[in-house]
């Protein structure tokens, strides 16, 4: 099962394709999708949608994951941010993708086994569960790929119940 | 000159195309794009992509206006409001028209000719600028047909400066 993971953001938009087969968990593309602070809102999320749906038509991944938010920390972000969150889901939506959405506490809970983790514990692990040469950067790709992890914990989840 | 107000929300989002024809202003067609609250977050914004999409290929609008909103008051909307817009600025970029961002207060400047207007203000001189058989219902397509008015202004002083 292929899970990709994304961390919204109109500057920065982190991906990260995982692949579950068995217990192993495996990296199998990350990056960021960046745009110009130059460039026009609606331009940025025309890149946005277009790269990203150019990663789904080349990957194939089962399921999406992004992070749910009620409301963003940062009040004068969170426009901005939901601007980007509703390209990420209406991708998933047109290319008939399952979309996982969980808190940012439970993705910290999957990946970190602590819903308070930092930052730095985050990427941590996503380091060391995926086996990566190098802790990812910028910390939007670190945030997708645990959103990716937690979301391949969650379908096995669903598929162990839809089984028992 | 054809222009498309926007009032962007995932429940409701109004719209209304104006034009403008030496000075006289009309309301070629309004409404609102609603989504259940029972659909699927994404399938809300498909359904919103895929209405307006259409609305612009049967009207084809030279231009459209939408609300510029820094922060909402109201947090927890924010995210969710965020989402409707993305996917409006992301359908006037895919199909290459204009984009006019202002802030309610220019707005109701535009149509009121006072930034602090009332809601009540802003229905009753939509109704009266545009020569409508009753008040729009709901709130959202007055607030669209006033964000159609204000674009059609700007353009006018756009095309104005242009030319002087």
């Amino acid at each position: 099962m292929l899970a990709l993971g994304i961390d919204p953001g109109t500057a920065i938009c982190g991906y990260g394709f995982v692949e579950l087969s068995g217990s192993r968990l495996k990296a199998v593309e990350y990056g960021a999708i960046t745009t110009s602070p130059k460039a026009r809102p609606q331009d940025r999320l025309l890149t946005i949608h277009t790269e990203l749906t150019a990663l789904i038509k080349k990957y194939q991944p089962d399921v999406m994951g992004v992070e749910q938010l009620f409301f963003n920390r940062n009040v004068t972000t969170a426009i901005p941010v939901g601007q980007a969150r509703g390209i990420i889901l209406l991708t998933a939506a047109q290319n008939n993708i399952e979309l996982v959405e969980r808190t940012p506490l439970q993705i910290k809970q999957s990946v970190v086994g602590y819903g308070k983790a930092t930052k730095e514990q985050v990427i941590y692990m996503v380091t060391k569960l995926l086996h990566l040469p190098k802790p990812p950067h910028p910390d939007d790709v670190a945030d997708a790929l645990a959103a990716a992890i937690c979301t391949t914990h969650c379908m096995n989840n669903i598929i162990w119940r839809n089984n028992h």
